[in-house]
């Protein structure tokens, strides 16, 4: 029977659910607007290890155990892990839950992961194949400087519109009889509006994001106040700005209840953060450690979560192609 | 209703079935044993653009064309593409699929691509969320040189346990109603036997291959010979000694039924291909080019496949991680 509905979208009718949620952050992000929110809080940038990456590694795994102890689910239990990052050949997922054996399937989305990943889980669940999922995504800030920027040693200048990578991830368990209900997911195409400067992601990404709601709600026949809040993975300050002109050219005003995690994770004012958050971890770890509470305790009640990714790479930058983005967008209602 | 069987296998209940499949490969390829089998030989390695990434770009926009166009599916008829590749940040994968506007999950399994993208994309048909996927994978020999090894120009040596990355791509589109049915997924865990030597992937891989054969097996309660053939990816020479080794050490004997993609696509004896094929167009470009065809004609009727993915990149080799790596099984039958 097929679970389609209009072009993108399908509705989700047994009831998956958001059972547990866990967030650990780097020190940066600890000290800013919603420090209190996360579970834990690293200071030390290097989480024991040598490299950036072995940094980044060690965020999985720490990640995937604070989920599983959250759940109260041994490794044994779980049918699948989706993961992703921004590292080449995606180690850090690999790398971190290595040691763990559970099947595990990798996605690469850049900063939509925690939505791709989600919405998989999601659609899996429902579908009978799977009982509980784990969900993964986070980002390093050094290690991301360091492979799509310049080293830190170098002391490069960011420019206003460049976002900050956040240091930090976000791990949720997919599966049945939770309160948090993931009713629909619209999977996202590729938008490429011809934007070049890899210092402005935001303007990159927000007409995917726009595009994606739009759709959402045209699939679903909801308007866009069905939803107490609308939430874009990583926009930052420029990216959000775009996004509400696009979605206001099209008649669609949902400034009073549209919040973007990149603007959300850092005070601009004080922590030098430009044009705000970015990476895998932002949407994730917001979501995990700031939103999915919210429902839990009943404060929010329907949300659509729709993260963002650029999916360019140093490579394509530098050979003079634009950066296309794509979004996907997961729709939450506590039930 | 859970489709779960045993620990790591689904079973797919509602037929969902491989409807078209192509390939496109380089000259070189064209040139081996397989040559005759694919449905496109491209002789100019830049593919018309003027760098080594572009040029796998145009292999999947080609690819992609081709699929679509082999199972009579306009682009709005299809509900995902799943596609991954080697390419740091997977831009051959979605700078090729770009113009297209279909839905879009991007994987990343390292050569292993081709059986993540048809597992997922299987089980969506089967739960019914989608009607038609299009699954893509492809590599390029010049564009994973100058990624993992070295640039081409430095002519650098190739030890004898090296592969070939294949330049070449697969593509298939699942849906519903084809002879070559999907019946069974069964995903792998994340395997490390400490192999450090990145010019012997083959070795990496064979432990990912075992394990996932030996667990397909169990979860379905069926005997290897249930199968006519057995496929592993890209394990080449080397590898797929390794594993009969190890399921020989298992008293799984599948010798009599068994290829390698890897093994097949290069005649190693007058193409210097040294221990084979690899890349993920290798079990990609074999699968739609050589055995579902056969599977197609009838020749073959009960097909296991599993393609091996190296979950490494350079930086992590660099470091001196040990090659972690994984294998999917999709179980194909025709009907």
């Amino acid at each position: 029977m097929s679970k389609r509905l209009g072009k993108q979208t399908v509705a989700l009718t047994s009831f998956p659910s958001i059972n547990a949620f866990a967030s650990i952050v780097g020190e940066k992000e600890g000290q800013g607007p919603l420090g209190l929110d996360f579970d834990a809080i690293e200071k030390d940038p290097y989480f024991g290890e040598e490299t950036w990456e072995k940094a980044e590694s060690r965020l999985y795994e720490r990640g995937l155990a604070l989920t599983l102890s959250k759940s109260l689910l041994t490794p044994d239990k779980v049918n699948y892990i989706f993961a992703g990052d921004l590292l080449n050949q995606c180690i850090s997922s690999t790398f971190g839950i290595r040691s763990s054996h559970i099947p595990f399937y990798g996605v690469y989305g850049a900063c939509s992961t925690m939505s791709e990943g989600l919405s998989i889980a999601s659609m899996l669940t429902d579908g009978g194949f799977s009982d509980n999922s784990v969900v993964l995504a986070g980002s390093h800030f050094c290690s991301s400087e360091k492979q799509f920027r310049f080293p830190l040693d170098y002391g490069g200048q960011r420019t206003p519109t460049a976002q900050w990578t956040v240091t930090g991830m976000g791990g949720v368990v997919v599966g049945f009889g939770g309160p948090i209900k993931i009713t629909h997911v619209t999977t996202g195409t590729i938008e490429d509006y011809g934007i070049t400067d890899s210092n402005n992601m935001g303007a990159a990404m927000a007409p995917a994001f726009a595009a994606t709601l739009t759709t959402h709600l045209e699939d679903t026949g909801r308007s866009h106040d069905y939803y107490d809040l609308i939430i874009s993975g990583d926009l930052g300050i420029v990216g959000k700005a775009i996004a509400e002109d696009l979605l206001g050219e099209k008649g669609i005003d949902i400034c009073n209840h549209y919040d973007d995690c990149g603007v959300l994770i850092f005070d601009g004012n004080t922590q030098d953060t430009h044009a705000g958050g970015s990476g895998c971890g932002c949407s994730a770890s917001v979501l995990c450690g700031h939103f999915l509470p919210k429902m839990a305790k009943g404060e929010l009640k329907k949300v659509l979560f729709i993260a963002t990714g650029a999916l360019m790479s140093p490579t394509s930058v530098q050979q003079g192609e634009s950066i296309p983005s794509i979004a996907h967008a997961v729709a939450l209602e506590v039930m």
